[in-house]
């Protein structure tokens, strides 16, 4: 039973998952996290990836268990142990199927990015020349994941295409993982004006600890780190924000080459790596697993936050946000016949 | 809302569905119903005629919704629709993976058969001359069925497949449509034996309306169909005993031929039927479809059984089966976690 006031929630992890990171997980205190399940594989091999986890779940039923709805992140209190929410990184695991959309939410997909850096079926990756906006199949996909409840993802598109998926989603989408623009410049971190439409429909910030999204890269101070949160929250207010870490712990470099080059290229691309450092870039001394995320609290009490914001950034506004994203919307026949 | 005083379920029909059959069961009184929506597809396949009744459930809400357990024939009657519940009968849906029997239960996969006639990976169908019974991954998801609670579905099945099936299951099987071979000595009837085993464990047997299982075929009388109901309730006692219509209403004879010839042979397989009537046999006059229980339920009672028998038979058994069989397993380490 986790006897912390707050939930701690983390809005994204992509590891080499193993029963020590499920422990360290415990030892954390993480009620919940979203974990990537898939980036560029079909749906039979999501469903395979599905496999993976479902052994995972009967062979460690006293550290983790998928998480489908909000209460399951209570349960997770009541029962000391971590909920593990599905995600994705891009729509291949629906390949060209809108039908696939509700398929996987039974299956327990809560999260779906409608691109990863590239163009997808469904809008502009934040690595194209060219950023067109929704496609027709992505403004249908949206309402169905609108309809089944699934959440949009915008972490990796392009502005355009993420003002627009803002726009035409009826229900708020998240970023689940970056940092603001005007902190630290990079390619995938969101400017203000994409950060204040997120925050006044609704939605959703994952403030992520991947080094690429960090000033100073993995050098960046747990004080400028917290400094930098606190300032956001100024601009936008505390509601929309939150931590998606994007820990990819003890993941072998050629991880993260599937990430970046999947089967689109036959040459390397090295996204925000270089062909000089091409890796994994090494974690911050302050954050190198879950049973860090007490310095991350620490230090937004030091820079002047209440405990009642501490709270809400560290687990509250992901329960939040979840309570309202996971359920599906009745249709009006559904509702006239109940 | 259903004023019947008892349930009625059928378990098991394969028709070409549409608004006028989801009509027929709701005039008919069906609170629920074990469809199948496979055969011989792929894992791929069977999510794509899922896919296709997620249509029918968005479409349809006051007429049906898709059926996970026991509790939801209850719903259906409070709410005057019908519940359907998702089968296979074969197990070409799982191909070569023991995980997927998880994923479709997940899915709602609640009943599979481990044959259709031919010999599968998983044990022997009753067209095959030898009948060598559960194979090695036969076992291992038989197991994996009980575990999750997907019911073993034998009607298809050889005699040693079926009777090794109930002796390796932990959980009672299903022989969801069939007649007994000592009314009527058809290939695909169970002969005493088999029956015997079958309510010995706790297991069901589906009374089949399919032509080729009744003596005398399409001009089978009510009568005598329902004094076969009445003596094998006198031998084997009445907990057992159910329907399962096999109706496969309004289906083009493709159909038939998909279900015997599959993609498994280049020639023709006529199963029961034979080259110069090839296609489905016509139902019964006193049977042609969903509106047509009552008769059966008439016949029942005139020849001799009382109320409480025949609302067994017409749907108490299948409820109290469903309640035994659709909830997973918690192992050892889920018990203690929770």
């Amino acid at each position: 039973m986790n006897l912390r006031p707050a939930p701690r929630i983390d809005g994204l992890q992509y590891a080499n998952w193993s029963e020590k990171i499920f422990r360290q997980l415990r030892s954390g205190g993480v009620d919940a996290v979203h974990v990537t399940i898939t980036y560029h594989e079909t749906f039979r091999e999501t469903v395979l990836n599905i496999e993976t986890w479902n052994r995972w779940f009967e062979r460690f039923p006293d550290l983790i268990f998928q998480g489908r709805t909000a209460a399951d992140v209570q349960l997770a209190r009541a029962t000391g142990r971590t909920a593990i929410f599905f995600g994705s990184q891009n729509p291949s695991c629906i390949e060209d199927d809108i039908g696939l959309v509700e398929v996987l939410h039974t299956l327990g997909l809560r999260f779906m990015q409608l691109t990863y850096n590239n163009q997808s079926l469904l809008a502009t990756g934040c690595y194209e020349a060219e950023d067109s906006g929704l496609t027709r199949m992505g403004r249908a996909v949206v309402a169905e994941m609108n309809r089944v409840g699934m959440v949009v993802d915008m972490s990796h598109s392009a502005v355009r295409s993420t003002l627009e998926a803002i726009a035409h989603s009826t229900r708020p989408i998240a970023i689940t993982h970056a940092n603001p623009a005007a902190w630290h410049p990079a390619l995938r971190n969101k400017s203000d004006k994409v950060l204040q439409a997120l925050a006044e429909s609704g939605g959703i910030f994952g403030f992520s600890l991947y080094p690429h999204h960090l000033k100073g890269g993995s050098a960046c101070s747990v004080q400028d780190f917290c400094q930098m949160i606190a300032r956001t929250a100024d601009k936008f207010g505390i509601r929309a924000l939150a931590i998606g870490s994007d820990l990819c712990q003890d993941q072998p470099d050629s991880v993260v080459e599937w990430m970046r080059s999947g089967r689109w290229t036959k040459a390397v691309d090295y996204g925000e790596g270089s062909a000089s450092a091409p890796g994994f870039p090494a974690m911050p001394v302050w954050f190198q697993d879950n049973r860090h995320f007490g310095a991350i609290e620490a230090g937004l009490l030091e820079v002047g936050m209440s405990q009642a914001e501490v709270a809400a950034i560290m687990g509250g506004n992901w329960l939040d946000f979840f309570a309202r994203s996971f359920s599906s919307v009745a249709t009006r026949q559904e509702r006239a016949a109940e």
